[in-house]
């Protein structure tokens, strides 16, 4: 039977996200953004020591000469940033007079760059086997985030913590992902990794630990291939992936030929066979994230909204059984596009017809717009018929309710409060019964459309720029509900 | 043989884009965007008859009891909102006391509404043909945008005049078009029409006035289908596509079974055979744009900067023969999903080797990055090198040059202007190419992203939000310049 990685226990991790004391080893000011992620976060910097030859100090943060004048014994973290050619001796030396719990072993231009750093990583990996309490990540990784152990690379990264964690062979998108994750959809993250070559801690080892952790709910996946150094990874992986009871969104680089050419000069990892890919797509909860970014960020919110509402309302989690949406506008030619694309994607739009159409014209009698589904509503939408057809319209036929919006100009305006008071009452009606709400508010700059939005956001609405990604982001969280019950 | 609509010539249209007159009947604060838009335009108001019985004014233009109070004999467009229920009566009143050139039937509820609604349609037809030299858009629809006439039927619609025209079954995408599109990438258009339920002036009487008028260079339509009566529409569409001498981007909105549905209660027009439209795409100019309004907007943005550089330049213009992309980055991760998403959608990224390599690394020896395309350069984008390795490789094998980049938080520093002016250069050189050069900035709310973006609008660079996009868009371009070639 295999086993995991004998070296790791499943707490283990804990420390690296929460370490005591970290070093930075050698710091300059070339790297003074790890420094500023530091301060960032209100990491006690008495316990930060930035072991500099040169240096009296790094954006304020005294540098000492030595690692010889660190008091402490043992050293939970150590950032290493040296030359390729110096990086084994140094660690040796370092280990020869401190015990160090975790490396993060920032040095490139190993396993990824050519001959000479694939001995480099031989060595690495020989070294650390040597010192089998010791861990590492990397090498050619940017490293940690964790808002409560108040580390981070970036000071870019938000100081709130949340649900997500993120395990990335990419720490540019790594970075990306937080970035652009936490000011476009206010996401919040528990734990990143930035993986970089995985000579020593595997994607495998960190998996199982999130899906252990209390405070990781959502868990996001980067991964371009294997180390040449651990055989067993890719089985290692499926069966953790197995495993899982947390949503783990999976995407993967390299999937083309031509990408596992740039791979080889990115990480220099190895892709593996197919077979193992396809068997973690279908035999595990893995939820596939086909190419970019952007999706992968626009799956995780729906996820995140969703998990946070049962969670923040104690109810149990209950995921969509079917794929019927309602789509509400203000006019008509965009809801044709939107029926074009739901239809393709999969997703029905049940059409009202007969006496449910009856039902609903009750409601709302007029010649202008239509009724069929999409609604297309014009004038009405500050009025109490807005809000009571599209609530008599949500039952158990409906999965999914999607409205689209658009700024305005005034938002003091009893026009606009009425029809915010509208959108509201939908939001509480179709989270009431446990159904997907989301809203469409389309993407240019503007000042109008800036404060809506973060109005909505700060009103905790799911929010998509376009129909497209909203409901592929639905079909996710469908697809992960139909896992849970089918596998 | 089939002939054109007898109706009308050529040059037809002229008046109904540059009227000299304009009345509103009946005028009403419901439809007071129609008066900001003139106004926003600087539309002569002295020529501008808003008629109602009741109203002073509106938005301070005067109001009129009655069409009787006209001096001219003739007017060039009527904007007629009316209640259905009285809408061939009000347009017999209005032809027995003044000459209209053009009807804009605002007025909806019609065929797209009931058997009520269809037979109104069928009186309308008649009606207009019995004043043969009367033509109108409608009904249904929302009007006419053309900023060298001064007209304008929203006041958020940019008063620059551009050489894109639009045709649009969807007033709602039209405006949008023309908002999002002005906004995001500040597009300039020369004409727009939305037609609505297409009675009696058709899609194809438009497209042969733009395809000889000289300020149109690139025409965008939006289709749901065609009005029950006009028969022969879609192979007279068919016939003017295909003299078709400026690139048509066509979205055809209602292709699935469903979407047809919900077309019949929005334009009330019939999809009519797939053979049509098949024939259109196959045999004829014409760039298909699949289904959402974002992409026909992207696709658009290339067109129009390449139009514009060539004009500008007054070089002839020149499509893309082949599809080799070279991407430039700061980091790795990016290029990996970079690649597998040119790869999947038939792009290239010769992957530089032997010779061609050392050539490249003499310029940049770097252990750090790579120069196996993607580019991944490090630390040195301000500097001379980045500017010569890219200059180096861009040569015939490469006809699409994409640069990562992302918003600087000091676009004072020395560090920035070396970046910029590196960006310039490669600019520079790419377009005297001829080739197609794009940046790629990811959209999130940020001041400094904010700031970065409009500097690049403002200096002619292609932008776009994302690589899949900017990928589709050239790749819409070389299709384009494919059928130039074969058709």
């Amino acid at each position: 039977m295999l086993t995991l990685n004998s070296k790791s226990s499943f707490n283990d991790f804990d420390l690296m996200f929460n370490p005591k004391n970290v070093m930075i080893y050698e710091a300059k000011p070339k790297i003074s953004f790890f420094v500023s992620g530091f301060i960032r976060q209100n990491f006690d910097l008495n316990n930060l020591y930035l072991v500099s030859p040169k240096l009296d100090s790094i954006l304020d943060v005294k540098c000492i000469k030595s690692i010889d004048e660190i008091p402490a014994e043992t050293i939970d973290l150590v950032i290493l940033s040296v030359r390729r050619s110096i990086l084994i001796e140094t660690i040796e030396e370092i280990l020869s007079k401190k015990i160090i719990k975790f490396f993060h072993i920032f040095t490139a231009g190993t396993g990824e760059s050519d001959d000479v750093g694939i001995e480099i990583e031989k060595q690495l990996k020989k070294t650390l086997n040597r010192f089998g309490d010791t861990r590492a990540i990397g090498p050619n990784c940017m490293g940690l985030y964790s808002p409560k152990g108040k580390i981070a690379y970036y000071s870019s990264f938000p100081v709130e913590s949340g649900n997500i964690s993120l395990i990335f062979q990419s720490g540019d998108l790594h970075s990306k992902m937080v970035k652009f994750g936490s000011r476009r959809y206010d996401l919040k993250f528990s734990k990143g990794v930035s993986v970089g070559n995985c000579v020593d801690i595997q994607i495998s080892e960190l998996l199982s630990y999130f899906n252990e952790d209390i405070d990781t709910d959502i868990i996001c996946v980067y991964q371009e291939g294997f180390s040449p150094f651990t055989k067993e990874e890719g089985k290692r992986l499926l069966c953790v992936m197995k495993k899982m009871k947390k949503p783990v969104l999976y995407m993967r680089g390299g999937k083309t030929l031509r990408g596992q050419t740039a791979v080889l000069t990115h990480t220099g990892a190895i892709a593996t066979s197919k077979n193992i890919w396809k068997a973690i797509f279908k035999q595990t909860p893995a939820i596939e994230v086909k190419s970019s970014l952007d999706e992968l960020i626009d799956y995780t919110y729906m996820f995140y909204k969703y998990f946070n509402y049962f969670k923040t309302s104690n109810k149990p989690i209950k995921y969509p059984e079917n794929k019927r949406a309602l789509v509400v506008l203000w006019s008509g030619g965009f809801g044709i596009l939107a029926t074009d694309t739901l239809t393709e994607l999969g997703i029905d739009l049940p059409h009202f017809t007969g006496a449910a159409l009856e039902k609903l014209k009750a409601i709302y009698p007029s010649k202008i717009g239509s009724l069929a589904n999409p609604f297309d509503l014009p004038w009405v939408t500050s009025k109490r018929e807005y809000l009571d057809v599209c609530k008599a319209a949500i039952d158990d036929n409906i999965d999914l309710v999607i409205v689209e919006t658009d700024a305005w100009r005034d938002l003091e305006s009893n026009h606009f409060k009425g029809y915010y008071h509208n959108l509201t009452e939908i939001k509480k009606h179709v989270e009431s019964l446990n159904k997907v709400f989301t809203i469409i508010l389309h993407e240019y700059p503007s000042e109008s459309r800036k404060k809506f939005y973060a109005m909505l956001i700060a009103d905790n609405y799911l929010v998509y720029p376009n129909i497209d990604i909203a409901a592929k982001s639905f079909l996710k969280l469908y697809e992960y509900g139909n896992k849970q019950k089918s596998l």
